[in-house]
């Protein structure tokens, strides 16, 4: 990059806050995928008003900028694959406000998602989005993946708590979308458009997000069944029966197996699904749910049931599930998370066919997820250093997209498109809707400009 | 319009499906404002092919196309005010799966609302969005405008209840967003950019919405306050204590005596604000909920208060609110019905604005609307014929609408812009919003064929 833009950078954001030595860029370089990209400078802006002018002199000198958060995502979407500018938001991180009579919070973009959970929760308020990544994780990143997590089921993703955003559009223009309030219709709904469109429409400043009462009361539950199917329909049934659970996580033979060897928590190794289950509210209904399950997991015939009231023994049972992120990599060092989803009642059939994939490409594969909504987690674990073991990751990934498409799902339940799944685009939305999708990006970005190559 | 162009609709939808005489035509003249304009002919296509065909045609042919569902809009949304074609949805009105399983229901957008929630709630299941005009108005119209009702509060609005959608775009094609699952982040949420986009960027043509389990129990309270503040502050110490009620409507003094002048339901004329309260859920839940409700609203110091459970004794306590549209134009004939909405906090301060505007232009303007959520509907109920009132109503609305985003609130919570409320667009969105909105619009309608004059 010409010294005379490093110059321009450095005077909107100042000396201490750019970044343009390669060893110091490097670190700018990955996400939590495999994929990886240096940017040529690194930029630390605090302001709207400091991101539009690096937009606007990106504009101007048709440089690309790439939006980026924490770096945890999980389908490349802050990499900067041809150099450009790396946009790091970390800076604004400031919570500006919580009120509690408004039920809201106004926060920059760069406050990382636990944190914001830890100050309203001070105040008897609740955030529910809980990407697991949510120690290191920022709420702009949130927005731009529209980031869901276990609590999802109940409580829905960050798309269904956003009110209003303040944004810096690909020109460098600022824009306020939505507002303080829940209901809002004017005009199109901006707020939505832009929460899970991954850095390509508009930089988030400001995220206006709406907060709820803190339920009073949990229980958890840890359910082992010999078979899938009976696992599957419990879920069901808890549904029917009018019990929303706050999490219903599922986790396959291979996990629960990965899991105990590494973990030591007495899981039986030769179950075919374990169910985590936590529900929460108030007190009376705590208790109604929770033995409204208890019937129903034994009217399906589990083998084994656990439930916990109190904090230690809650955590003792989320154990299991937490332990499984760091359980599954201890077998080989790559790890190719997919988050395909299925229409609920399709699950049963989604794992059938992701274990003829593993067997077919000789691939280890756990299954674990969010079975609430039919958001698996597919894992491939492999080792990047073996290439034919790569290739048929590569094209088992394929046959994961194409069974969930298959059995009337989607791609992505909460990761995004980014560059990872790109190529597999065409197959959900169709060459009609990519050619939406890329008007809006056209009318809105004319110059390419904001975090080009993702999504298409 | 030139007898070749009918001639080419009439081989699309049939000869019976047409309407051109100008005596017919004037039927889809008009919606629920004072807005008229007569379209040059109206279409009844079945079939996404046919809707497609249509679309191709007006878009070679340059003629503008207004969809239309059960034209109970308030904002003016499907009025063809430059002749065109009204494409009314009304036929393709099939209610085409209910899935209990899967939780939702694939449905055409002539159906009609309430049938939706008959169907559904058969089964034991639960569609939410109800606004007031549920027994006529269409899901597909619900979708454009993005329609809420009075359960929104604790159940939110359309929005959040599609899934996917099936839509001709602008240009004719047929494209599919979303789909069967709850969690979906595969490219831009074109479900939700559809959803409250009032017929401009697409026609839907199929709906997928997501169900839910319906409620086992229900309890309503009607709750009389002297002091306005009172009945406020018992809304927020509600929510406080962690209880979300269905519903949770508030009327002000005027519409009571309003109320009670024409329907005799025995409510106190001298009474400052009216709560209708109802809580839904498991016996367990609802038991406790009214429990807490009863006892925050004696704590503030409510005058009196009736609680029911049987279905006979909540009607009752249901009509004061249900009575409110017939009485508040048994004065004046003519109703303009606004929806303007604050942050919940600010509704006091919104209802003493909304009387002091009254008082400014003599206007008859009782309140009433959902308090949950702040969406208030301030109505002026004047005489069209009386062209100095309504002059007078004209800058009330305006003031209306200053007053709502001074406050930190919207236009619209609910009823769209439409052409009603073009002209405050700007006001609350920006220039840079306006530009960035328009933009959308140019780049998938490049012609400007599908309802234009609509929103901008
Ligand atoms: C261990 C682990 C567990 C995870 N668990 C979950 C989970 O449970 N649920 C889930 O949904 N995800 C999960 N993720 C994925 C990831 O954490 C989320 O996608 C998260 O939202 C990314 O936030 P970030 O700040 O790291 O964003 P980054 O990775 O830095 O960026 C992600 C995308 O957002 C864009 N972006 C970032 N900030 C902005 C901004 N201010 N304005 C515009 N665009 C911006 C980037 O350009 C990029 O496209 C997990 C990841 C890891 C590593
Ligand atoms: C008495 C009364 C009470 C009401 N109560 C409420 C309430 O509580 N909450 C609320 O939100 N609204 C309420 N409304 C407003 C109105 O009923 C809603 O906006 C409703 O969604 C309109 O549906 P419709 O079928 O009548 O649509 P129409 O009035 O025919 O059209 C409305 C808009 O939708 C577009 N449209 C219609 N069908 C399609 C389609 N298939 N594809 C694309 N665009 C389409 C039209 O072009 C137009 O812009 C009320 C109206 C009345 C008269």
């Amino acid at each position: 990059m010409e010294q005379r833009i490093i110059k321009r950078l450095e005077n909107i954001v100042g000396s201490t806050n750019i970044i343009f030595k390669p060893e110091e860029r490097i670190c700018y370089s990955y996400d939590g995928t495999i994929q990886r990209g240096t940017p040529d400078v690194v930029v630390f802006p605090d302001g709207t008003g400091e991101v539009s002018e690096i937009i606007k002199l990106a504009n101007l000198e048709k440089i690309p900028v790439f939006p980026r958060g924490a770096g945890t995502g999980l389908s490349g979407g802050s990499i900067p694959q041809h150099g450009g500018i790396a946009l790091v938001l970390t800076r604004m991180n400031r919570i500006k406000e919580i009120s509690k009579e408004d039920l809201l919070a106004v926060v920059e973009p760069g406050v990382i998602t636990g944190n914001l959970h830890q100050e309203v929760e001070r105040l008897g308020l609740f955030y529910p989005p809980d990407p697991a990544s949510l120690k290191t994780c920022t709420m702009g990143g949130n927005i731009a993946e529209n980031a869901g997590g276990p609590r999802a089921f109940k409580y829905g993703v960050t798309r269904d708590y956003v009110l209003g955003l303040e944004v810096v559009t690909p020109t460098g223009d600022i824009m306020q979308t939505g507002g303080r309030t829940v209901k809002n219709v004017t005009g199109y709904d901006l707020t939505r458009l832009l929460t899970g469109s991954e850095g390509t429409l508009g930089v988030v400043t400001q995220i206006i997000v709406r907060l709820i009462p803190k339920p009073k009361d949990k229980k958890t539950a840890l359910v082992i069944f010999d078979d899938l199917d009976k696992a599957a329909s419990t879920v069901n049934a808890i549904i029917s029966e009018g019990v929303i659970p706050a999490t219903l996580e599922i986790m396959d033979r291979i996990t629960i197996e990965c899991v105990e060897k590494t973990a030591h928590l007495g899981l039986p190794i030769d179950a075919e699904a374990v169910l985590l289950i936590e529900v929460d509210g108030s007190l009376a209904k705590v208790s109604e749910d929770i033995q409204i399950i208890e019937d129903i997991c034994t009217k399906n015939s589990c083998r084994a049931m656990e439930v916990a009231s109190l904090l230690a023994d809650r955590e003792r049972l989320w154990k299991a599930r937490r332990a499984v992120s760091s359980a599954i990599v201890q077998l080989k060092p790559t790890k190719i998370s997919e988050d395909a989803t299925v229409p609920r009642s399709k699950i049963p059939e989604m794992i059938r066919r992701l274990r003829e994939i593993s067997e077919k490409y000789n691939l280890f594969l756990p299954v674990f997820g969010h079975a609430g909504d039919g958001n698996l987690h597919p894992n491939i674990i492999a080792d990047k250093n073996d290439k034919d073991e790569m290739e048929r990751a590569e094209k088992a990934v394929g046959e994961i997209f194409k069974a969930a498409l298959d059995l009337g799902g989607t791609l992505s339940g909460e990761h995004g498109i980014g560059v990872m799944k790109k190529n597999y685009l065409e197959g959900e939305m169709g060459a009609i809707g990519l050619n939406y999708l890329r008007a809006i990006k056209k009318a809105v970005d004319p110059q390419n400009i904001l975090n080009p190559g993702k999504i298409f």
